[in-house]
């Protein structure tokens, strides 16, 4: 029977006990929801509710449930709706008695959210270890391409020369923003909800910070009715996610892109490459398309709960319940795609020779050389007029900006001089780069010291 | 081994295939699949690209296949990726040589996509019927109900009686526009891909019109790129899901409303309510809250989709993967919600007693009184301007409409006769409704007629 | 004054007046209101709700101010609210005490929403010229290139070969169910809502069915509930429009890519192409990024109308004034984008040259070879994998499939001949393509043809 | 002629230029571009890439820029593209030569970046105060009704008797988490990308530190190509808006109910109420409705620049130019909501007698009596089920829990006893709540009290 039925005369329809059962997703919070109970009880106990030897009997009791549960050897029922339900029914059934004292002072509305919040910390420990470890494969990556030279782009046009460790570490820096976001959001998040009950609060001698404490939390939360509607956490957390899948889905695409045989940068591995059915030449960047497509559903499940809590009368209405699955959904493919994006880094191989063969073409050193002439004394609006005349004579004659005679450039503005050619041809111009957080390779070593530090703390 | 292998050196990393698989969701595809590589079986027996015998030698492995997938007896490998390499390979496993011949002419990008089809064609006929069942659960509880009135609300005010019935038939008409919507996604869906292979068709003489034909299709595309490529019938789909979600969010609000302490204008039965872990007195209809909130991840696996095929170069990319998910659930979530209301609907009475006491305030007559003076030979903006200090009268004195004296009503403008009366209060007011599609008795009552004669088609 | 102050007080505050109008916007339904007030208007007269006299007073007022505002000399007064009440109020100004009864049975919630039912009606009718437009410059730009080969990807990689023209028929293909579902959507939404005043109808013997015909419309709609309450037509129109996106975002990143240095299969011209501020070099196909980038806002405006009217109880509520300018940017910008594209379409050369020289990587053939050893009897599957040995031995020798030796085939599988190399090389492959929608010279022709006579109507 | 036309030889279409231009809406970021150009200016002279003199000359020229901005003098071109760039052409017009030279190391990437980042500074820095000054109305207007108890609710269904104070301090608390997110978006975005140029920093002898601080920033961006291609900044800062727009929307749906017929709980005064153009009657508080819808538009903008980012390839491209409208739309939007529901705060009575009428209704004692069976020693979830039982009672006799006999509640168990009468009845039901964060008295005078004195800091 329900654990709520007294007032009830006829049971739920089994159409309306399936399409509100939350127990298939919501019972991997078993773990939490145990935790809870036990800082609860020994609350309860603390507080003179409960007797310390019904505390024992509960206690022993949800080790075992616990244990059976990571056995195999438990039943989930949908007719007891809930992950909460079934321990509590469970441990009456175990050990009698003592266990219907355990949901003293508590509802599930306090419950299930401090469930969450527990679970949400965990997996932001658990994202932040992934990130660390992308960033730790990307400052490799770097580290093992650090002189090596491509092509920046802006507008998908060649534009200027890069050195591979300072893209790179571009996504790193992203990457550490994204970190902080997590940092934020566990900080804001890690107050207790218990204790708040339905939404008012108690009349019986609860100590919540007492529980608060034995959870690992900052303190509880000072309003029971805040505490028990509010998913904002939630939101935050899965806006977080969605930028590091947006960061992430931008270095798929680059990298798909790369892969690709007009780019040919890099060379995945077969470890990270798949086949086609039916063309047998291909070798897909799968992985990478995958993140970049997975960034998507990210999106998705933070759309879905802003719509699920958007208008919602307070304190906590049924609909919340939806708040699940997205957050799983989402917390787990941020998890997969740092963890498949690390892996596809470890696997690929920058190709040298090709990207020695691609620099010439797209006037990479057009910039350096207005540079030049601004160092001549020109101003930089007239240097980019007469480079851009430069360039349009290159392009019509098919050639580069270095094979220009100095007559050539001459025509164009008498301040040439001899020396305009060591600031020509990629080499050339990506050495002349010195600003702070440039790609100039002074720089760029500085930048990899400081996170080869940073990440080995 | 995998069956597109031949390039290959190295296996994919454990990771890599976890999270590349799609099989643990793509499997209850299978009939569908199955479907497809029948018809695409005969049809390259017909066109002599195999044998008769072979033919009939794959026909008989693909009926033992389903067979075992329906009795359970198949196993799902997550190393074969899909549901496409895994019937493939287990085929091969089952009758040998003749099974390799069965991907002739033929691509999973096309295969996939085929499914896809085959598949909301039948949800959205499964869906059609939902609809259908809850427009009649709504007008058989409109008949219940024929002559009941409630307020009609603007900005959740008070604004004019409405028939009970009438205010029902709203979501029977939203709900139709709904199942319009269906229908036109599925004839434009309905084309086949088969045929179209990778992205480029094929060399082989196949008879791509003779695999539509025998899979229902209306013909096949005309362009086997776009065949591959597009995703826009499922984005259609999505769409007209997200909008029945936001139909039933809606009446589902309402009827939240009305099961509320303070409306208490339906009361649902056990059968559909749900009580509290801690608050004895509780009952919630919990099921319409969560129609409502369930119309959130509705709405967030639209914007998956949409996002995912966002700025995807064209043809096959391996994100549209993801595009099966989000479909899977909009579609199963649909139906559950238009399930549940229909149970709903066959599980609330509303309360009579209640609603009669409950009209009397909120003025509901005032424009009906307008009108009135209306029909007096006063222009529409004054009238209004005189009801609302009419209406400024009653609230000052804490009265109705048709508890003020004539004089009062004179002393407002002496257009005002005796007649004013037969103006005034619910039942009068909602007696004066005649223009099509309004409230009025009669108008009501032919809207039901011809529903019930639609819906009985 | 207010024309809705009878009951009123005090004024709203300042803020609430600018955080509440509407009237800065949805000016822009000027035309459609007063085609709407002109059909009202004549209908009040010939139902003897008004005199004639009085309806050619207000027909003459409202010319009047149509004239006014379109020579700009009119002022749009914040204080009133909305463009129903600027023209009310307006042509009560002008007309005097007549323009009274314009407002007899009818709500600004009918007004509103037939207002924007004929304006949505409209920008469908421009959309559909618009995509015309575009189909036609891209069916040009096909047959300006009908001969061209480009290869063909799926992941970014390279597949097989296509011709120009059948890649470009696979976005008209596209087009032409965009078009479709918006048509579809025009046909749902071509009802009237005039009549449903407030959201009861009206006690007043109005004809619902002349001012359906008088605005074009097929008919009334059925319940003057639905009538008020519901926006699903505009999702509807925000759907097809977002799909619309989705699809040009896909040609514009094709486009982006192809215009790199790395493609370099297409040449923008300087008419649609722009500069950088600081490099000189730089010409960027910035209408194409901005074609992409404008999806994002379509989909935007797609959630935003979603969000919106989710769990909005009955009737009309004020939410629903924000419908208005998502629905009129989604529009807006998707005409922009189509035009965008089209303009793009008609200035972008397709560099033959370079494409000649780029298709020879990458083994375009392969599939061609595979299916040349199923015509010789050889399972595709088998093919599949000895294609895929001789793939993995051009690799290693840098070769393309058509270098390698007869005796290297041989040893593969002694089942090639020297007939082989007739199907070897991106010409060849290309040209043995037959099947129905294939990408062979013959099949691309037909679909030419089809479309020429198809947008030529 | 444009700024960057070296190497082109035909200008763009006018329908490009219109489609490209951003200046229409960038315009408003002139206050942040000319700080910007000022701090650059300042870094060139002090570096030795201009003289003092030119330096002054373009700062005068800056500040004769920003007068005529301000007093509508200046004509912006959308010939010119974007705010930078007519800046820097009428600067060159203005001064002549020495204008040439501000754009030296410095790119419009880095620099619209740099102004779009000092805006949403200014913009957070507003948005605080304005959640400071809901805070306080929302304190002021508990304060106002300290002892006022309204029924609590969950599921929309009465649960437990609650202090309006302690409800109002539910969004306060909301509010103080929003407010820190947006100041730690604050301290992440305040770095400076100034000086990344075009994407790879610059040759030229810069100082980014300089510029930085000058700018109010914390230091410059590590890294050139983060510098140009990240959006995160405004992907956290348009996320904590969507989070604003959801509790506010909340508050919203509580205070539109509060305010109907039926519930009846509060009256907003004239100044924020709005009438109907048809029903004389209606008074509706439309604030908060337009304050509910506008919080989709909110999540709107929020998916428009995730949908916009997704996928985009380093470092920039032109897509992101429709990153700003979104953010002004989104920012401004909860600048308006912010400040009205403030502003309907202030003008809000809670009506202390309907409420006192409404109270006893909906059995909101329930829980405290279970909580009194606990106190006696029995089981909650035995108490749970007896007090279930004794509303069963109540609802069939239709009174209300007090009203039972000590006969009727010893028949349901004999445990009850003459002091359960303590608990019973709403006004005894609250004053029994003592927990922390509690509904109880104390507990919320204390809270109340914390409330002030944060406030007033």
């Amino acid at each position: 029977a329900k654990l709520w039925g007294g007032r009830f005369e006829k049971p739920v329809t089994e159409a309306v006990t399936k399409f509100s059962e939350s127990v298939s997703y919501d019972k991997r919070l078993y773990s939490q929801d145990l935790k809870g109970s036990r800082a609860h009880c020994k609350m309860l106990a603390a507080q003179g509710l409960m007797t310390d030897s019904d505390r024992d009997t509960i206690l022993k009791g949800l080790d075992e449930i616990e244990a059976r549960i990571e056995r195999g050897d438990f039943t989930w029922r949908a007719d007891r709706e809930d992950v909460h339900m079934n321990v509590e029914a469970a441990l009456i059934e175990l050990v009698g008695e003592p266990a219907k004292k355990l949901h003293t002072a508590r509802s599930r509305n306090d419950q299930v959210i401090t469930d969450v919040r527990l679970w949400c910390r965990d997996a932001i420990d658990g994202l932040l270890e992934r990130i660390q470890t992308l960033q730790v494969a990307l400052v490799r990556l770097a580290i093992a391409n650090q002189d090596l030279v491509v092509p920046g782009y802006t507008h998908m046009q060649r534009a200027q020369p890069i050195l591979v460790p300072h893209l790179l570490l571009a996504y790193v820096e992203q990457l550490d923003r994204d970190a902080g976001r997590l940092r934020d959001c566990r900080s804001r998040l890690n107050f207790s909800s218990l204790g708040s009950c339905a939404l008012a609060g108690t009349g019986l001698p609860i100590d919540r910070h007492m529980t608060a404490k034995e959870l690992g939390f900052s303190g509880p939360l000072r309003n029971s009715v805040d505490g028990v509607m509010d998913r904002d956490f939630l939101l935050e957390l899965l806006s977080a996610n969605a930028i590091i899948g947006v960061h992430l889905s931008r270095l798929a695409e680059e990298w798909v892109l790369y892969a690709s045989e007009e780019f040919g940068f890099i060379t995945p591995s077969d470890a990270v490459s798949t086949g086609s059915s039916i063309m047998p030449q291909k070798k897909n960047p799968d992985p990478m398309e995958l993140v970049r497509g997975k960034s998507a559903r990210i999106i998705g499940s933070l759309t879905t709960v802003l719509v699920l809590c958007k208008g919602l009368p307070s304190a906590y209405n049924r609909d919340l319940q939806e708040d699940k699955e997205p957050l799983f959904d989402s917390v787990e493919t941020v998890q997969g795609i740092l963890e498949v994006t690390a892996e596809f880094a470890d696997n690929v191989t920058f190709n040298a020779d090709r990207l020695a063969k691609s620099l010439p073409a797209g006037h990479l050193d057009a910039t350096t050389l207005a540079d030049y002439l601004v160092k001549k004394g020109m101003p930089f609006r007239t240097s980019h007029d007469v480079v851009g005349r430069a360039v349009a004579v290159a392009v019509k004659e098919k050639i580069e900006l270095q094979d220009l005679t100095l007559e050539q450039f001459r025509a164009l503005d008498p301040i040439f001089e001899e020396d305009v050619y060591g600031y020509l041809g990629v080499t050339n111009s990506v050495s002349k780069f010195i600003s702070y957080g440039s790609t100039g390779a002074e720089r760029v070593a500085e930048q990899l010291e400081y996170w080869k530090e940073r990440l080995s703390q």
